[in-house]
């Protein structure tokens, strides 16, 4: 089996494990009043370079639900992708989480929003029509749920036209740190300097285990998501075991080297596969995943040669790189996918 | 200083945090579509002697709020005594989760329910008062927050209560190894035999580092748990690494030991301080935890001391005994609570 | 039949329906955006001598609902009497249209508040304490549940106790007319000079028809109340005629008309049973409902003789007086009681 | 003033309201215990040739959205038109009612859904598939929002594939007398004989003024619509009120008479701007509902001619026909419409 069902299918950085037991010593106090989640605050705001409020959580879709219910209110609408995480995966986490926050889908390319139709749809709004619900927020997936990555310009873009009509910007980054490593950027550029008010950090696609996390970089939003934290039981009373994860995961730059290796292997993929024929990217491939539209019978070759990946629909499938996955197998799913392309082109004529 | 805020400042078992190491090797399919979490199903199975369904889930009052919320529905009542953890500290998840599920207090003694307290209430009500809000479910804190255990005639009487009424049961086990240990039962025996339905299965209270579980009984509770987890983000996609805690948790009879060794202190104590002068247990000591009525200047003497532990009101202390809590700080408390009840005595002749 | 069962199973007031026909001309914009609407707006002002928002809503748990959930937060606490209409009677509106939020029974008299018990529990709360929910709120029902009306005097206590630690105030006006007449002090001086921030103010009890209305006097609270009675389905599109109706019922000092005349009924009774054998006031009767403990056999033979009221328990049975009730109806209540009482207690020698 | 702005702006039928004084005698249990409500069951159920459960509401909002939520669950999905009125209206009232509930759109023509991209869409779910939420209804809003009726035989192709797929099916019928007086047929055929489990039964923008209902075919919906409309403070304590309301509306058939006459209405206007150069209907004019594309000039003419009417963007304008609009007000419209589009297309040679 060579399996590129997803990153998450994968192991844990054993830095980070290992960190889980260097922290399994004396006592600590419960609930995130223990030194290590005091370091965390320290570490996160030395690596965003400025002051921000990190929360362990147990999911990026907690992660993802608290920010948006921070944001909120209730009858507020979150404009994002049609195809964002939020809007497709996490079984309306954010209505729910949120008290009913509705989800409003903006056009766009590979799984981003077009800050011209950000602009356009904030621009035809009517602030007395109760009766649509409140503006509130905007969601970027940064990198995109297509494998796209947001330029520094675009994520600005829409955060100005966010901030114009008073709406706040939550960064969903389950995949944060390839987006980084894509644009060999800071994290706070990233981030708060370009507009952001709150992110999803993940680290769980990246070789974490157990945690990602919640960064405020709007003082406004640490208290709802304290409060909310508690009441969706995402609040480890152990909370030393999850600060110890995060605070090894960005420890000498483990983040962006775990991101870096599975960046590579999608790109050292995608090159071996240009034009092939029969065979499209669907997205451009800037992070670690690669959509293709190729043929039915050449996915079915796939998997007959134990490949294993995800289908969306007839004739397209998904690919995810692993931080581990090795060059070779990198290799040979296209050397596979040559055969078989290949093979499909000449079944054709 | 020696720690007796709470059994959640302690470390975890080592043999729980050796097996997150164990299971990182290879991929596996997220969301618990692994191997460890499917074995998990088993291992429970033959724990409870019977087919239930277990969620690992990261914290208490994520087991507590869901299992509430799959008894639901939202305009339902759930009856818990006064002292329930769900009532007073878990910032009113049930009610969030459970979506504007309502919890009404029943008396009785030492944080427990009377069960004839509850068959009054249960007798009283009218089907018909829809504006009472429908009566769903029970929840039984097994062992209670004032550190008392039910017998299983008292869980029993409780859960027949309920069923007569149509009404589900939910054990809140945050220290159910702790209650098992004491009265020496079969989980099975303690739990869906009794006729509990849904249980919170504690693990981080005694020995373990970031997981709980859900555990159902009922099976037509699994599918609203099921939905719920992934809207609320609590489902890990490296859930192995969950599992695998919970597999090493309960592992050749650890949890137990565990348990076992902090009732042991807890017991130790209480033996140590029976009779002193100005002090009075506010509940037997069957669990892991004493709640004693002590003098403030015998409180402010134990600060003074080193000893660390929580106030509850002006005369009120709460006393936790870890797993690895050492004997020599058992006797230290009792010896120093010796000497300061003697010196708080003459001082009040 | 002579039915003591509720002011609500009364007629309305003929001004107040009369008023829906004479809004029965021309055009109106839908949603409150027309003239009944805005002229609703000044003569409450006017009515409550400052600048206020009135909302017409369908009902008083809508009402009492939505001005909670205004206050707010989800994770909020609100206190209130163990008694409150809020507690026992909505099916737990308040913790669903309030997201999770929660009621905390206060101890006190007949239905109300003791403020002193109130600054007792306030004073207690530890603000980091995030795990027993954010205390945001009180709840005052005036008149009570019970019948008993607050004194201004401690209605200013409470209040004063509530902004002492950051919580707003709620009254909850359902019988506010009875209240108001009771006292006989201006809707001011009961209300927002007295500390409240929001009310419901009700008209149904009272001779209304088909609405209640939400006053708001902290503008701060004009928001969430306009944009939750959206999402609630409290936003009549011909608004107009509820609009009407709360005109009508303010109109030349009708809405106090109507409660003299059910207190003064509820008086007559109350004098007319004084001391009568085996018969007990529960609460003072400052209003217009009578909470008698009175014998089972008592019970039974008023029912013989086709009075109708309510019984709660054994021995406790309600009777309400509606703004129509004829002197010779209560009267019979009067005579029927005395020969009653006098039978059972020559019975029980 | 001539109001093309909504049925909404007009008056209630003079028959309603005399309705509601004549039941104004005598008392009457309250929340629908009364003789009235109990009517207006078995008047309904003869009227749809079933036994149904009709629950007057005060909003075309709370019937829609407490009628989904009795579908639910929180985590489902619900199916409808991207334009339906529980989409774009009512500030997300289902995923707020509804705990969570998500509306999800499908593709179709002049405000319906497309049986065939529901089929498509249907087919294409997994399941297995947590993360997406559960598919559980489907809404249809007839006539549509934007004019247009669908066929008995799509509103069967609908609801079976839903059925096929195990999800509800609810009825937005706020403009149902204009459906059902437009097809000719009954009541029964367009609803439960088509399959529907539920519906908004509107009034109030046809003559109605203060109530709508939901009505429940199916009766498992029955028991999750009471509680919930009691907790969502829709349950007038004085309900004779708006019952007397529903019967008066659908006596003699006076509901389908005003229907005719608002439709007729729509009719005659269509008739007369058919053709006119620069002007385009959006969708059919099959209820009382005109949607035009139509330039700007022509917009601001028409305002300045005293016509008022909603504009949806810069070309396009909604014209909505009450019960009362007099003939001479239609015929004034297409007047207008005439003589502007002609001057419009002059100046644009």
């Amino acid at each position: 089996m060579i399996d590129y069902r997803s990153d998450n299918t994968g192991r844990a950085a054993p830095e980070i494990l290992e960190a889980m037991l260097r922290a399994n010593t004396g006592t600590a106090l419960g609930y995130g009043g223990d030194e290590w989640t005091a370091r965390l605050q320290d570490r996160f705001s030395e690596l965003f370079e400025t002051s921000v409020r990190v929360f362990p959580v147990a999911t990026g879709t907690a992660a993802n639900g608290l920010s948006l219910a921070a944001i909120g209110p209730g009858w507020g609408n979150i404009y994002c992708s049609e195809a964002a995480h939020i809007n497709t995966s996490e079984a309306n986490a954010a209505g729910f989480l949120g008290g009913g926050l509705k989800l409003v889908p903006v056009a766009g390319t590979y799984g981003r929003i077009d800050p011209a139709a950000l602009r356009e749809t904030l621009a035809g709004l009517d602030p007395a029509a109760l009766h649509r619900g409140k503006p509130s927020g905007v969601n970027i997936t940064q990198a995109s749920d297509l494998g796209a990555v947001y330029s520094i310009d675009d994520v600005s873009a829409i955060t100005e036209a966010a901030k114009a009509h008073g709406l706040k910007v939550h960064m969903d980054g389950a995949r944060f740190a390839n987006a980084v490593a894509r644009l060999g950027i800071s994290p706070a550029e990233m981030s708060w300097r370009a507009g952001v008010d709150i992110m999803s950090f993940g680290a769980t696609k990246n070789g974490g285990a157990l945690c990602d996390a919640i960064v405020v970089f709007n003082p406004e939003l640490a208290e709802p998501v304290g409060w909310n934290l508690r009441r969706a039981g995402q609040v480890w009373s152990k909370m030393r075991f999850a600060s110890a994860q995060l605070m090894a995961y960005v420890e000498d730059g483990l983040w962006l080297r775990l991101a870096q290796a599975s960046n590579a292997a999608a790109a050292r993929i995608a090159a071996g596969i240009e034009g092939l024929p029969g065979l499209r990217l669907i997205a451009p491939v800037e992070a670690n995943e690669i959509f293709l539209e190729l043929p039915g019978p050449v996915m079915d070759a796939l998997e007959r040669d134990w490949f294993q990946f995800y289908r969306r629909g007839r004739t397209m499938a998904r690919f995810v790189c692993r931080f581990d996955l090795p060059d070779a197998e990198a290799d040979a799913l296209v050397g596979t996918l040559k055969r078989c392309c290949a093979a499909e082109a000449r079944a054709a004529e």
